[in-house]
């Protein structure tokens, strides 16, 4: 060939590669530059659900349950070490771990001085006393760490008197004994637990004048009414007749001293006489066998039919015992409290998973750690999940495979026994950023209350997120169920949306999603299996905060073989992916729209010609509820049309900021100043039986009886603007960011 | 050629196009597909600069101020209409615009039955009787819509008594009234404007059971002394003899009826004799004119020389008049008020440009719209330059040239005067949308005091972009500085960090910020162009709140050329575009290190002592102070090094939500609940001299003379620990979002 043909193909073979070049470079659009954004990875959840591991839970728990470990305990605090240990565990452990501590105001029973409840006959001799621990069926049931059955934050004394039977401590109670002509001044009063809270018993009774409580179990609300030794534990779940529940009695929760201040050394306390929410009057808890030998020989009218229980015999009101019983007469009950308050160390421990696109949202996961003795059930069959769930995440963080678009933290909460106190004092101490930046709070406690099916409380946007969950996780137990489709024949509900749908219930305060809720408005979800309610009528696990609640009662009766665990830690560890993993928040606002549409039906209904009668009138709340209907159905169709194309990230992070922030919009510090750290206008207490918007159905409860210009009625007023502003400003966050 | 080797070549060169296409395409990164995030634009910046036009914001103040304005007048409605035509101009206006009305309780003086102080002789007759008006020196005084003088909120009613002079009305004036042995009971007390708030003078003279109380402007005070007609307006810039500065009484701010919601009408209101705040005896004020006719007849001791003042004559005590005087010696002086209160509507009007990239941030900027009278300084002075700030964005908005990165928000607020009751009424209805996502907070209210310099107000996060933004700016007048070296001048500081700078103002409660700042926790600022003290030592400019503040006051006197206006325009213009186009928030939340180190000091040094001797260490406050300098400086650190490498917007979005929110976390809505709507622990109203934390402040002023146990001693605890927790909880919100 001639050079010069050479070059010439040379150079034409130079210009096409370099034409290949320019067209190849500019002409063809570049994919590989905008990477689909990350989102959730079924793949990966596929490999956690598949991961959580029952064997490893019952393990867990074994460890956790194997001694006593009561709030600030060495135990306790071995606990804490376990945890940091796991999640600084270089194989399986989180990005970070640490623990905090504060100092926090606990109630214990006196070592030396231990509580009794005597009969004093009348020349003033001891002629019986009530056991002062629980009988050791199981071995587990003695020794140093096992604490003797109390009512923490009762105040000690040692008052005496005539007996009577208050049933449950209820307003009502105590007004009946009254209305039967009962004189309750310096009585000793036996109540049951149920009805109403722990510490409101005390409260109710020192308003009549009585001088001390005791408060027991009755095998009717507890055991199904068996009642025998060869009829509990360890021969079923029942509760033994020496069992006692112990708890905290007092009203508010967080450290006692601390009021919306963290309770770190240097924080202000305030001084012990100014404290609120303590039990007025020396209280103290006892088995049903001691129940029954006090109750079963009183004197007096019969009780109502309502208030008797499975003891066997006739409640009868007091005072005193009858003449033909095993006591004299005119025989006293003797109630010697000598518990003590004690500034004690109680640790948090926090772990986080770093997020890899918005580490600044944190996806929030806790339970407490402390028990009031094994706690197998209580607190650590959540405790157990808790470690299986940072196990399986951490694992597939340490080996590089996994790491969520959003933080996860995990954190076990400590004092939750005595109020909730380790999880209050941390949104007291990051109220800011926390507030800012908490996409969900996810809470399990006890896992396990039996194992029928699964039970969540919540607020209305996670709704959803828990639905996805468990409608793809199978349903331990026979059959092909998921968990959703056996959740739904237990609780269920019409929806005028979905149709037939498992129903969440509401949260109260009965574990530490209540500061996330009610003083952060942080969507919450409280997450366990439980009961069928066709099959018992107990109103919670039998050993309950008893000496009978270990590692066998798990094992043996609640959960053999820990397949119900598995399930709740696989709805969990779904409902933790989901949040955290999905590009598009799964928090459906739209959802709130039923919540308050019957809220305001049941206002309507419940309240509406009282308010007509005193010329206050719904249409505002009307106006309200229908505007957030029609802004969050608009913003779901905002979200549908954004899922379809191909958003940037950005623009998905303003949305989601929208999803996230809507439960805070209806926080109100200023609505219920009397209700420490309720803030959140829809969940605060209620009173009265109409499920409504809480601060109006409470001034409501107030002013009906107040003639139409009282102060009263104007608190109605007020608090149906408070919600009425609440709905308005929350539609506003709803609309498109820049409508005005 | 042979048609095999037309082949090959065709082949090969297929091929080699082939292979550059595939190199093209994949071995040569794209620059297109990741194009720089929107940042400020120098070059819009200096478009706006330019076109923000003198001459236009004096034809805007010529119409804005023809009329006067009063807050629900048919010409404030009038404005309304006007602010919207302009804010939905097609040329020229913003991408929406809208009113919305608010019904509040407002205060007027009766038309039929006019405000009058006489006095009356020793035989119940009228011997004198003050201006019931202004004297109509320039046409403008009079006429229908030129609202009598008077005080609003004050009570009406008709008390009559001896005079007595009572200097500014604070506390220790009346004290030493009542050390010289006067009798208060029942007299009428003359003050002058200053020292407390207008308020405090008749709540402080009800104490003492003063009747009633008048109020003048001394020449003294704000006339430099002069006090003739020819020295005085239309003469000079002073006010004349006639002149009364009007006012709100009300001692909080927003709708006096509707605390903490928004005066919409189906909002609960408060019963009128609950509202506190409003004076409790009737109050009027008077010219110094009136006044002389007063005060230079009174009787009795000679004023301490700290109040005397310029009216020609040495100012006595009484009470009464002397009996060489021009009245007889017991005459008394009658003040009769016939304010009414009225529910009205009052309207804000709203405009936005919507964000390109983050239309869920808003920096808000805004002003009041309604005056006492024609109020061209105040507070059209501020609104010209509203109107043309918005007229300047919004043309380069219509043509498309250019589209912030985030949103900006114009407001035109109602009811300013009476207690900022428009923007505090929007802050109440918008409370978590504006909390959750405004970037900050700008004021412009009174634009031009004077022509000297310029003068700003604002929390530390503000500080660095007001300096970027006024370095960059020539100052009007004379020389060549910009705004900063001419302001640098007037009013600076030695900063431990940054040598001599100008010296910002904190943040009072004289203007719409208000709201924003202390209920909201929103970075925010006032802008404005103000006095040479050297030069004046007059306390405001002299006809603020008269009949005198017109346009010619403004064209003649205070801005010929209006330099200082366009000086203001453009210091804001500047504030805005950077605040709303910078990729990185231009909020610099280190600046608050100084702030809060110079607290410290302040406390140490004054209340160190004192604390000490009462066991109270300040030991937890110097942690959190070294805490928050070491995590700012942190993220300061992290900031530069991220601007150095090219971050992604979600990453800068994260940082920027620290910077935005940081301003939040100062707040606790349960540190002073006395405090209405002030929750902003650094800012809150301070009591004394010393620049400290104002909770600590107030609580050790009410506990220092009590025992150490006392409650205001555990008052000034839990105010210590407030600061503490506020101060750790913003530290750890400037950590890295995924530290623990």
């Amino acid at each position: 060939m001639q050079w010069t043909k050479v070059l010439g193909l040379g150079l034409g073979a130079a210009a096409l590669l370099g034409l290949g070049i320019i067209l190849g470079h500019f002409a063809i659009p570049k994919k590989a530059n905008s990477p689909a954004p990350q989102d959730l990875d079924l793949e990966i959840l596929e490999t956690v659900m598949e991961q959580l591991d029952a064997h490893r839970i019952r393990e867990n728990l074994r460890e956790l349950s194997r001694e006593p470990h009561l709030a600030s305990s060495p135990r306790d605090e071995d606990l804490v070490q376990l945890l940091l240990q796991r999640w600084k565990d270089p194989e399986s452990g989180l990005d970070s771990a640490e623990a905090s501590t504060y100092e926090v105001l606990l109630s214990f029973p006196s070592q030396e001085q231990p509580n009794v409840v005597d009969i004093v006959g009348p020349t003033g001799g001891i002629i019986h006393s009530c056991h002062r621990t629980e009988e050791n069926v199981t071995g587990e049931q003695g020794g140093p760490d096992v604490v003797q059955p109390y009512a923490a934050y009762a105040p000690s004394g040692t008052p005496q008197g005539l007996l009577v039977y208050a049933n449950r401590g209820a307003e009502e109670d105590f007004k009946e004994l009254q209305t039967q002509g009962i004189k309750l001044e310096g009585t000793i009063a036996l109540t049951r637990y149920g009805g109403v809270g722990r510490g409101a018993k005390a409260v109710n009774a020192a308003k009549h004048g009585i001088a001390g409580v005791l408060v027991y179990t009755d095998p009717a609300d507890i055991n199904d009414g068996l009642s025998s030794p060869d009829e509990t534990f360890p021969n079923s779940w029942y509760l033994p007749p020496s069992g006692v529940e112990r708890g905290s009695y007092y009203e508010y929760f967080g450290d006692p001293l601390t009021p919306y201040l963290p309770a770190v050394p240097s924080s202000f306390r305030v001084d012990l006489a100014n404290v609120s929410g303590f039990p007025p009057i020396p209280t103290q808890p006892i088995g049903f066998q001691d129940a029954r030998d006090l109750l079963c020989n009183l004197n007096g009218t019969l009780a109502p039919a309502t208030w008797q229980g499975a003891l066997g015999c006739h409640y009868r009101l007091g005072p005193g015992f009858r003449a033909d019983g095993d006591f004299p007469a005119d025989s006293q009950v003797n109630v010697s409290v000598y518990n003590r308050l004690e500034l004690r160390n109680s640790s948090n421990v926090l772990g986080i998973i770093r997020g890899a696109v918005e580490p600044d949202r944190y996806v929030l996961y806790g339970n407490h750690r402390d028990s009031w003795v094994h706690g197998a059930v209580d607190p650590s069959s959540g405790t157990a999940i808790l470690l299986e769930l940072s196990r399986v995440l951490g694992t597939l963080l340490k080996k590089g495979t996994w790491r969520p678009r959003r933080s996860i933290v995990f954190a076990s909460w400590g004092a939750e026994e005595f109020g909730l106190i380790g999880s209050t004092e941390f949104t007291e101490e990051f109220f800011n950023k926390l507030q800012e930046r908490t996409v969900a709070y996810i809470n399990v406690d006890i896992s396990v209350f039996a194992n029928a099916t699964l039970r969540v409380q919540g607020t209305p946007p996670v709704q959803s997120v828990v639905f996805s969950a468990t409608k793809e996780i199978r349903s331990p137990g026979p059959g092909d169920l998921s968990i959703y489709d056996n959740w739904i024949r237990y609780f269920n509900r019409s929806s005028p949306v979905y149709g037939l749908v498992p129903s969440l219930g509401s949260l109260g305060a009965g574990s530490d999603y209540a500061p996330f809720i009610h003083f952060l408005g942080i969507s919450s979800m409280d997450i366990a299996y439980t009961y069928d309610r066709s099959k018992t009528s107990a109103r919670i696990y039998p050993t309950y905060h008893t000496a009978f609640d270990t590692f066998d009662y798990v094992d043996k009766f609640l959960d053999p073989g820990f397949s119900s665990h598995q399930a709740v830690a696989r709805t969990a560890g779904s409902v933790i992916l989901r949040l955290s993993d999905s590009f598009f928040l799964p928090l459906k606002v739209s959802d709130y729209s039923e919540t308050l549409r019957s809220f305001l039906q049941a206002a309507q209904q419940d309240l509406g010609a009282l308010l007509e009668q005193h010329s206050i009138s719904l249409g505002p709340l009307v106006t309200a509820v229908e505007k957030f209907e029609a802004e969050a159905a608009a913003l779901g169709q905002r979200i549908s049309t954004l899922q379809k194309g191909s958003p940037d990230p950005l623009q998905v992070r303003m949305l989601n900021d929208q999803l996230m922030l809507l439960e805070r919009t209806f926080l109100n510090p200023r609505a219920f100043p009397e209700e420490r750290y309720y803030s959140h206008v829809l969940w605060a207490p209620r009173t009265g039986s109409v499920v409504t918007f809480p601060g109006l159905s409470n001034a409501c409860s107030r002013a009906r009886d107040t003639a139409s210009g009282s102060e009263a009625w104007a608190e109605v007023q007020r608090q149906l603007s408070i919600v009425v502003t609440a709905l308005e400003g929350a539609a506003a966050t709803l609309r498109p960011v820049a409508d005005l």
